[in-house]
């Protein structure tokens, strides 16, 4: 391993050191520099600019089958990041192009042309390529409409609702004319999720009694929840649905890093009486219709009718502080690094 | 209240005594005799031929809100009825006719006209009416293709197989060129189920690993789950779902008796990989088509297509051990109690 400063040439790369068991630290990851690479036959030299820390990544820390491949132990981290092309040996893209992949947590990468994709973000800033315009922004859009389905009149009620996805599909929910109650952790994110139109809040962290917030702030009952969280905020929100209520499950962020197999209150028997449907997605589904999910977000962004908020944290340095701080709501936003300029 | 001997103007007439905590028991019901009861004006009366018991009475036993209404204490139990009208005071029916309603559990009772439907089994049994070509053959046709919606080549899972919703589940998935494993508890039930063309059947009760039972019966993993009964046994077919599987929630009959809260694996998580659908449902919300859907079960009956058992306990005095077998897994296909010759 070379000296982390000696040197232009020198590429940072975080690696898994070692596998969690419950909630992850910093022990679990090396920060290692490895020579720049050279891009291969076919392949783009990528400088990153940033980089994209996600809830679902705390499953590709795990040696077991997911939905996200594993990462493997002693190899880079990888995950959305967006940069640009440096250098090209391939034919698709051009020195100086914007593109986003899935590639590793690191100053530089080579890949392979069909592992980037082109993006124009406008005048928007790149970042957005990791946030409304790409990952979640398309999680929210394609749940909110393809699973949650909000109609005119629907209270919908959205957990993590100040996160990366929360906040978008609460927007949605609005422009569908839904009634939308947004549950988060921090008066900081409630009062951002009022500014956004959401119609009530709730701050789950200063109130016990869930199931009293709810009544208070979904009065008529819960016709569509969006849940990026699970545990005790879903089990409370699963005793106000409403006959016919849709659940689009997300995310169960409150469970990821159990160290047992998390159990709770069996509410199957409430599904027959309300006859809800509770379903689970992913956005790799929709992965067809992605192009114009990204125009719609774009151009809801840029005529201000979606806002968008970042927390970024800077440099590569500080990569796993930003995604374990995802686990304790440290973001408002979406959570990206920043790890060089344009 | 009079002698239960004392004529042929008595009526006999089981009535709600108390309410249970956890499993019924015998001295939650009171048999009176009252007199038989006159049909006012736009009033049937009718003989009583048989009543139906079904699991989702033990919900009835209960004060709470629930989706079928709670009986009351001191009052007669209601029920599924299929009776002969002997007299008529209104303009619907004539005396003779066979008639289904949700009527009491009683010799006789006089009904609103509009209270009663009248009912054709052609050659099939009066108690028919009450089995597979009422309430629960509807709820295992509307459940099985408008919730389950099994599909050539998928491997649907069964629970209560043998009972009378899910034998006509099966039936109907194998005709949907579905593999059907049923669940059931004796080795009478799964004989019975294998003679009804199911291709797999576990006998829970026999099993103790319920995870290897299931791997041994659908080895492709579970397209499609019909679930009736919840508890353990559902904990385990959820591990074995497909991607896009479809779960629909009938019953929950190993829940209705629980003293507290009951508690299990939290399950919303394995949905985002599986992208599973779960949804509860009530035969009444297709009420629109019930006469489509008894015609073609008659029609399927008729062609020796699909098949139906019942359980038949003699007398109305022994309707309540008839309901309390239920949750003893006592009876193979519909249960059903006869209280007159035709």
């Amino acid at each position: 391993m070379s000296d982390p400063t000696d040197g232009a040439e020198d590429n940072r790369v975080w690696t898994l050191a070692r596998r969690p068991t419950g909630t992850p630290t910093m022990d679990c990851f090396d920060f290692e520099t490895r020579p720049r690479p050279d891009p291969g036959a076919g392949e783009a030299l990528v400088r990153t600019r940033y980089l994209s820390v996600d809830p679902y990544m705390r499953g590709r820390m795990r040696a077991g089958e997911s939905y996200a491949e594993p990462w493997d132990v002693g190899a880079p981290l990888e995950g959305g990041v967006v940069g640009e092309v440096i250098a090209s040996n391939g034919t698709s893209f051009e020195p100086g192009e914007l593109v986003v992949g899935n590639l590793q947590w690191a100053d530089y990468v080579a890949a392979p042309d069909h592992a980037l994709t082109r993006v124009d973000v406008g005048d928007l800033p790149a970042s957005t390529a990791l946030g409304v315009l790409g990952m979640p922004g398309r999680t929210a859009y394609f749940g909110t409409r393809e699973v949650a389905e909000p109609r005119p009149g629907d209270t919908v009620v959205v957990s993590a609702a100040a996160g990366a996805v929360g906040s978008v599909v609460g927007q949605l929910a609005k422009m569908a004319g839904a009634y939308v109650v947004g549950i988060a952790g921090t008066d900081e994110k409630t009062a951002w999720l009022r500014e956004l139109g959401f119609d009530a809040t709730i701050n789950y962290r200063s109130r016990d009694d869930y199931d009293a917030a709810l009544a208070g702030a979904a009065p008529g009952g819960v016709d569509v929840y969006f849940d990026n969280v699970g545990g005790p905020i879903t089990d409370a929100v699963f005793e106000h649905l409403n006959v016919d209520a849709r659940v689009a499950v997300c995310g169960q962020i409150a469970l990821y890093n159990a160290t047992e197999r998390p159990t709770g209150p069996r509410k199957l028997g409430s599904l027959i009486a309300t006859r809800a449907r509770v379903e689970g997605f992913l956005v790799s589904d929709f992965s067809a219709r992605y192009e114009t999910a990204t125009a719609d977000l774009r151009r809801w962004v840029e005529h201000g009718d979606l806002e968008c908020r970042e927390t970024v944290t800077e440099g590569l340095e500080n990569a796993p502080e930003a995604f374990l701080g995802l686990f304790e709501g440290d973001n408002v936003g979406k959570q990206v690094v920043r790890v060089a300029d344009a």
